[in-house]
């Protein structure tokens, strides 16, 4: 959650449009090492929703209330979705179990926002950015295994896209960006196709 | 939920089988009449996913168990989903909120539970049913206003259609049938278009 | 396509409605051993499109103008499409080449059609049936390999898949049915699974 | 199609390696205004599918083979997609007939192409970038009417998501880019909700 402008009353808001958020950045995320189909995953399944569901939903809310308040009208949410928000892909080794539904849901919020905050006359855009598999510490213990030697986005990489996004002129909004890796160790074997 | 043999034991199923369902119908599912973007909606959103996205895979889990214990390897899970559960249609006068992003995830869980049935060598199917707007108990005081006028699916239509689903033979598995409703008014003015 | 009634005017319909279709099964398609980045497939992406696109559109209007001509309200057109005309799956030996996107083609003309027969203020029906692999001709030679040992679907489990489609009631349009193959060979491990 | 290097001879490259392109922008489109369902539409059907599909094709395919034949292992193609590309909207005056449905082309051609340029071990990139209606020479005459009063994106917004996507760094692939308008006329009625 990137800061609005502070407190120093700058003069370039009125008042009451201070202490808030203007960008609201929803990258929260957990994975867990689970099948549906297995006993004893309540907990589990649970937190899966509580976080990527209900968690980016109440930040939204409590964001865009905050805009209204501030009378603030040119603010922007960006949903940290995933390529599995969109498509669920055969795995081979374990299951996506809710997380690639939790994130089919923030596909699906992304278009209910931009409904609501068009209707709401308000300029404050929507965005959701689906990244392939990115190094970050969503792999942690209990979770699901580190894909080493697997090609992966680097978390700078998508803070580069959200950047793209949230600088676009009024009239743009970028509706869903996704992004997948291009593999990098192809330098030595594409010689073999070039004469 | 249709009833397995009773225990009455008539011999056709071994030990163990009995008193179990073998077919399991998720059709439970609430609308609420709100915003993601207004306060106080925090009870309503849980509730829908709550009923429709837990209720279901609560449900689910127990009855894919009851069969692994009964040693039923044939059972059919079916969840009657919704075309909103694919796509988020541009809606004029109300926001589909939680509803349409919970149905997303019924959309995912078939696709999950598809490759968790077949990883573990059961030949249990799943099936997505995804109807329009179908005339039930849903549109009930304090959720969506009773679309009147305006053409609906008959819950029979819907039964008919899991009839269907549920009585392939083993080899054929229908992943997701999505079902409109035909306007049926057009007679009278067809006869514009015929000489 | 299957015929409608003939020519001896046994009296059920009026003058000028004998001799045509009432149901069209488009269920022409071809594929081939192509990538679309090789020189030299001018010809077959070609031929991909003009069966599969083309061959489809004209006689889909052709049958649409020849019901209207007939005075019939309540025809009925399906169209064979494809798991890979709703998503391109990762594939590692060959490529789908134009053959999965003229099936997208498939996928958004259901809904151009189901939009324009609406408009058009007849009854008669479209329908988008979706197999994953199935067990026909088309691994003829020069098309792809014969996928022996993988499971697959049988030309009637799609034929009776159609079957349901087109006895459904007035009202009750199947807009789409995607079907899977179920692997049938997993009854003697499932006993692994079982106590 | 933006120019690479000329044939100056300015030794960055060697042998070879001149005189071809090495982005690759298919911006190349065309609308007709027609129904799939009425007689003589022949020629507009196939005028679409010629321009939107096999022109991309070609100008694809040909741009590859040069980039291999130049040695160029970084090439970008990208495709000027559309919002109608990925789900076909309930339109009411109209059919987006045959343009839709090649827009569909276009969303499974790029991840085909982005299969096929991994199996070929080149780093060159495919971008799929898919914009609501912009308003451009596509509404000329015989086509669609021109949308006035409708809130559009320009040429230069779409250009702008274009020089985003070539500028990535080599492992980042941006796979989709959905823009769309976010109408500009709501600043005097948002005073409506701000206290």
């Amino acid at each position: 959650m990137l800061p609005g402008p502070g407190g120093q009353g700058d003069g370039s808001r009125g008042p009451g449009q201070e202490g808030g958020a203007d960008v609201l950045i929803n990258s929260a995320g957990i994975v867990r090492k689970i099948n549906i189909t297995d006993e004893g995953n309540s907990d589990d399944v649970r937190a899966i929703l509580d976080v990527n569901v209900l968690g980016v939903t109440w930040c939204t809310r409590q964001m865009f209330i905050s805009l209204q308040c501030r009378n603030v009208n040119d603010g922007h949410v960006v949903f940290i979705n995933s390529v599995v928000g969109h498509h669920v892909p055969a795995v081979k080794d374990f299951s996506l179990n809710m997380y690639a539904p939790s994130k089919h849901v923030i596909t699906a919020l992304t278009e209910i926002l931009r409904q609501e905050f068009n209707k709401k006359w308000t300029k404050t855009k929507i965005t959701s950015v689906s990244p392939g598999v990115v190094d970050t510490e969503i792999f942690e213990s209990g979770s699901w295994e580190y894909p080493s030697g697997m090609p992966m986005l680097q978390s700078a990489d998508v803070a580069d896209a959200v950047s793209y996004c949230i600088q676009t002129p009024p009239n743009v909004q970028i509706h869903e960006l996704i992004i997948k890796v291009k593999p990098s160790d192809v330098s030595k074997k594409s010689s073999m196709h070039s004469s």
